[in-house]
């Protein structure tokens, strides 16, 4: 008995049969004695047709308008959500970002929460009402509305979890938990019982696609229980903790990520200065920079690759072809054909033969490695996106996580 | 130059198309110097569609949820619309019912307008911004949202004007104005230049569905200058104003409603109190009763019988059957194949002659007449429903209402 947040993506609430299904959710937990504040996302596709409609309208629409109109996808979840628990009987009130509290900055598209004025929720859960929270959306200092970005309602999960100092906070989600590899493309990939916060950040930006890293940032900043599990059956999930004893971990997942562009500044002089220059020129026009590698002088000049989102491509080739006399480069060039294969865990940094094992594996398949960047907890490669899937197999099988799911 | 509040309904914002032409009046209007607040309805079939998915899910939800569902209609239509117009290069700002301030009591569903804390709005008119209010909705004192019922938008323009002192309140809809009679039924039906109030409280309680009753009475209260025209030409519209020497005014529209059931209760005791207690019965269950005729008694027992709207009906059967040994009647019967016909004009009431030439025109077509009753600028009968068309052309002639559309 306890205070659990809850949180539903937008499939979880696509239709009314999956409304539905959350509310039995919601009501079971609430008639366990629990005290219950539900987080919900727009309805399936609800805030890429409200898009849709906007750029039919004006493609260059204010960041203001478009949050006041995308912000109506997650009251429409909370209202009908909250219908959905009336008709099972149990007491319930939907609330706006504005009325939960969730106070944020300006940044209209992609705010970030300032704090949580917990006030009502707390008054709400005193009457023994469930509180089903529109997620995504925030309030700020001029009495606007505000959405929170990619991954926005996680965050809203997370935050009210904190500010709340609830005992849980479950992410439902249409997988069972964190898996050793996306089981779509490894046969044997296994569901992981538990993961510390910093294997589930780099799992997280390196596309598994299952928690946002804002909000993993966040549980592990205020230490928050996070469990992933699936809104579609009782499995019980992949629970993200701090994690104490890191010596035996070796590697915990394999992750792929497709949506990244190689580019290659070439021949810029050997002096210093240069990186600094070229990386803050991108940091001002707020492109995120993953991989880096610089070339050892050979002659008086060395070259600089790194790898960007490929949506950021475009401009990041502008920014440098603008500035490549500033920069004193040759030459730049690029290519969107490579993947970006990672393994992570958090015991890595004190087991040297972790990243020969990866290399191993990808030799044994024939694969050819661009590009190697380690960080403590991670080791990641740039292969030919062809190759990736058979990547990703052949790492899981080197390091038998089929077989390791659980520690 | 002035403050002009404009209003633009559901069908005038239906489409992408529509909004873009609303977005251009409003620009004139801006760019002719005037300060300009809008008032948007739900695009189209919107609330509708919202309320088939709430019935899906629970069809009988708390109205407070179905508030909370059906304001995001018109948060859409603001945002959609404040695109359009940035499109065109104008400041805009879109608000939603509690940005702009407008308080309500809790009676959601049909909630009443309070008052209007109109400090952002002005505050939004000094940075010279076009503002967009969504129209419909309110806020009552439990910071919740509730919606103001049927007509609700127009009512929200009004109150708006009333509140910001503006010179002018325009609703936009899609007929040129106030017609002498409805020009679907009436081939020479006249357009009205202008119109008191009460006579067109009269024309919108009888079916002509220009403006809903209680944003005229608003209007009337607070004198606000009220103009009805079309958004989709530039016609001149009808003002809806005080109009000072009623006297030689006569019938200004002929308007019929088919939306009514007659209800008869059949041999109660001819003593006092009787026809008290029946409507006070009604009135507690929340059913409008409009034309009543009690039958002189002819023995010990008179019959009451009375008009609903046809919605009310089953429930006003109900209430009636279930008391009626409290009220003593032998029986009880209704129809629902009954048109009310009515004519309306400020300056009837000095007029004896009026329902006569009414009743002449009804005679010369050979139409029978159920019921009547009269009020000091209104005439209303009852006809059989296949009639009602016929009623309406044979009084517009008689009164030579093609030719008097304007005074």
């Amino acid at each position: 008995m306890g205070l659990i947040v809850q949180k539903y993506g937008g499939s979880s609430v696509a239709n009314t049969e999956r409304i539905l299904n959350v509310a039995g959710r919601v009501a079971d937990a609430y008639k366990e004695g629990h005290s219950v504040v539900v987080v919900v996302s727009a309805q399936g596709d609800t805030t890429d047709d409200l898009i849709v409609k906007a750029n039919e309208i004006n493609p260059n629409a204010s960041r203001r308008e478009m949050d006041m109109l995308l912000s109506t996808g997650e009251q429409i979840s909370v209202a009908l959500l909250s219908m959905a628990v009336e008709r099972l009987g149990c007491p319930v009130i939907s609330l706006t970002g504005y009325q939960a509290g969730i106070m944020s900055d300006s940044n209209y598209g992609n705010a970030r929460i300032k704090n949580i004025d917990t006030e009502r929720i707390f008054r709400e859960l005193d009457r023994k009402n469930i509180v089903v929270v529109a997620g995504f959306q925030g309030w700020n200092r001029f009495d606007d509305i505000t959405t929170l970005g990619r991954g926005g309602s996680d965050t809203t999960a997370v935050a009210l979890a904190a500010a709340l100092k609830a005992d849980l906070c479950e992410i439902y989600t249409d997988v069972d938990g964190v898996f050793t590899a996306d089981p779509r493309i490894v046969k044997n990939a296994g569901k992981l019982d538990d993961i510390s916060y910093d294997e589930m950040l780099e799992l997280a930006s390196l596309g598994a696609n299952v928690l946002h890293n804002r909000s993993i940032e966040m549980a592990k900043k205020y230490n928050v229980n996070l469990v992933v599990r699936s809104s579609l059956n009782k499995s019980p999930g992949t629970i993200v903790k701090e994690v104490g004893n890191v010596e035996k971990i070796l590697v915990r997942g394999v992750a792929r990520d497709n949506n990244i562009a190689r580019v290659a500044v070439i021949g810029v002089e050997d002096k210093p200065g240069i990186a600094f220059r070229l990386f803050s020129l991108l940091a001002k026009e707020k492109i995120s920079v993953d991989l880096i590698i610089q070339s050892i002088g050979r002659d008086t000049t060395k070259d600089i690759s790194f790898t960007v989102a490929k949506g950021d491509l475009t401009r990041t080739l502008e920014v440098i072809n603008r500035n490549i006399g500033l920069i004193g480069a040759k030459d730049v060039n690029y290519s969107d054909k490579y993947s970006k294969v990672s393994i992570v865990g958090a015991g890595m940094v004190n087991n040297p033969g972790v990243a020969a094992m990866m290399f191993e594996a990808l030799y044994d398949a024939d694969i050819n490695i661009h590009m190697i960047t380690t960080s403590e907890i991670k080791i990641s490669v740039l292969v030919d996106i062809q190759d990736a899937e058979r990547a990703v197999a052949a790492v899981h099988d080197k390091f038998n996580l089929g077989e390791i799911g659980s520690r």
